[in-house]
């Protein structure tokens, strides 16, 4: 059994209103795999890189136990790169540079050894890739998490639609949850797009917290206050991460159990935005967490 | 011992992506004191109208069981009248008009009956004469609470901080926090803002919830996510009001009951906003308030 992830390894380069960064190592499945490492000890990659990509990295992947079979590193090629700049209410950002490179036709490879998957995270990426990704898995998995952003939207709805209603659980913000719908009330536009597929929907609000819809439920996650929030790049990759991460560790597929790991997963989004890129999210202890999602309890809770 | 509103009494025409409304009853005043009479049967207002504010209306007011000994009816004046356009995101929106007429040189009359005032509800008005209620109040009231805008903020700053300086909990939007403070953060914001004098600070942020903080400690309250939000105008009144309301029922001021007075708060703005103006504020029952109160426990509670 383990908890297979796919998405981008890669580069960014990151300006906020605190501070810019050179290339740094980043991606969609960097994130995620590392978020769910914290709660899970079979997590497996299905990515690409170029031959640019420092092989300590790797490493540093298989040192939190994250399997990097998957992970196809391409000779003479190179990595993808995404600069980006981030508005001074963080929650919205300029895209400066997308290099491809490698990610131009990456064609997923899963390793035999990966066909144990139950839980299955696809992360950003084409929704062709995505779908790819899913029929390659033989034996279909328990949850299958998917997490896009709107530029897939513009230029590949069909595609997304079709991933879409393939899958259990969708994540994506409120301007992408009223964009797929057509709807600005966010409890409309959730009722539609739990007709595409998807039996829950996460709506990510950023520093608002996040709201998760399944059939008449909702459920209103907070996000914690935070004194400085250095670089949101990845929190939504480590949102889903840690999410997935603890629906693998607990096992059953409940509302209840994803309104924990939601939770969860906003914790370690929580510890992403702290410093840059990964930094924050590499060198965590399981005290660290189990005091930020104590956090999240006190926050929230109040008794009438 | 009784709750005392002080706040426009007015005229509002309103248009948002859904409607648009002709000249109807609003202000402050209006939305606060009947959320307040919901849970306390001593509410009394401190307001000034014009000879063209319909007698029936206050008549409604005193159906209520709200007071209106301190409502100046002045003769040959107009009314206070405000016209705003909602954007599409429903937080923010255009002033269109704005008649202060019997505002303009409101001198608030605070009747002897009114002298046993406990509980201060300062409704959104001109800094100054939220500072000569206070000082008309022999009494020091157990909890005074303020309700301001950016507007005031704009021009008439140094009245503002003082009056600010004399309450105990003071609410505002994001926005105002950010601009109040000079701090982006809303952490930060609401650590500078409780050494301006208050105690306790309430942060709304409309569809996104509410924030309290005092001292080192942070509540986080979610709004309840609506299928149809008609009309935000006089969702803030109606949320202190209903907030200070709660707390003249329970009498004893501390954290824990400001968790609950904001979900009470919320739960009367979540009315509030499904029909325009005040209409759905003035026919609630406590079968009602008890049963949205309920979903916001649903909506925000999880079991780890």
């Amino acid at each position: 059994m383990s908890l297979v992830v796919i998405g981008s390894v890669a580069f960014d380069a990151i300006e906020t209103p605190f501070g810019k960064t050179d290339k740094i190592v980043g991606g969609a499945a960097t994130y995620a795999s590392l978020a769910a490492s914290y709660f899970y000890d079979k997590v497996k990659i299905v990515a690409v890189v170029g031959d640019d990509f420092p092989t300590e990295e790797i490493a540093d992947l298989n040192k939190h136990k994250i399997n990097t079979e998957g992970l196809q590193v391409k000779q003479g090629e190179k990595s993808f790169f995404w600069a980006g700049k981030y508005h001074n209410d963080m929650n919205s950002r300029d895209t400066l540079v997308t290099d491809l490179n490698v990610l131009a036709d990456f064609d997923p490879i899963i390793p035999a050894s990966y066909q144990d998957c139950e839980f299955l995270m696809l992360g950003n990426l084409t929704p062709q890739v995505q779908q790819t990704v899913i029929s390659r898995i033989k034996k279909r998995p328990k949850l299958i998490v998917l997490d896009t952003m709107n530029f897939w939207m513009d230029i590949a709805l069909d595609d997304l639609l079709k991933t879409i209603s393939m899958i259990d659980v969708l994540t994506i913000n409120d301007a992408e949850a009223r964009q797929l719908s057509g709807e600005y009330s966010l409890v409309k536009a959730a009722r539609k797009i739990l007709t595409m597929g998807p039996a829950y929907l996460i709506i990510k609000k950023g520093e608002h917290g996040a709201l998760l819809f399944h059939e008449d439920k909702i459920f209103a996650a907070p996000a914690l206050p935070l004194a400085e929030v250095f670089d949101p790049t990845g929190a939504g990759d480590t949102f889903a991460g840690g999410f997935i991460g603890y629906m693998a560790k607990v096992g059953t597929v409940n509302f209840n159990n994803m309104k924990n790991a939601i939770i969860f997963g906003s914790a370690l989004a929580s510890f992403c935005v702290e410093k840059f890129g990964t930094e924050k999210i590499r060198n965590l202890t399981q005290q660290e967490i189990a005091s930020r999602v104590q956090e999240f309890v006190s926050l929230s809770r109040f008794e009438l």
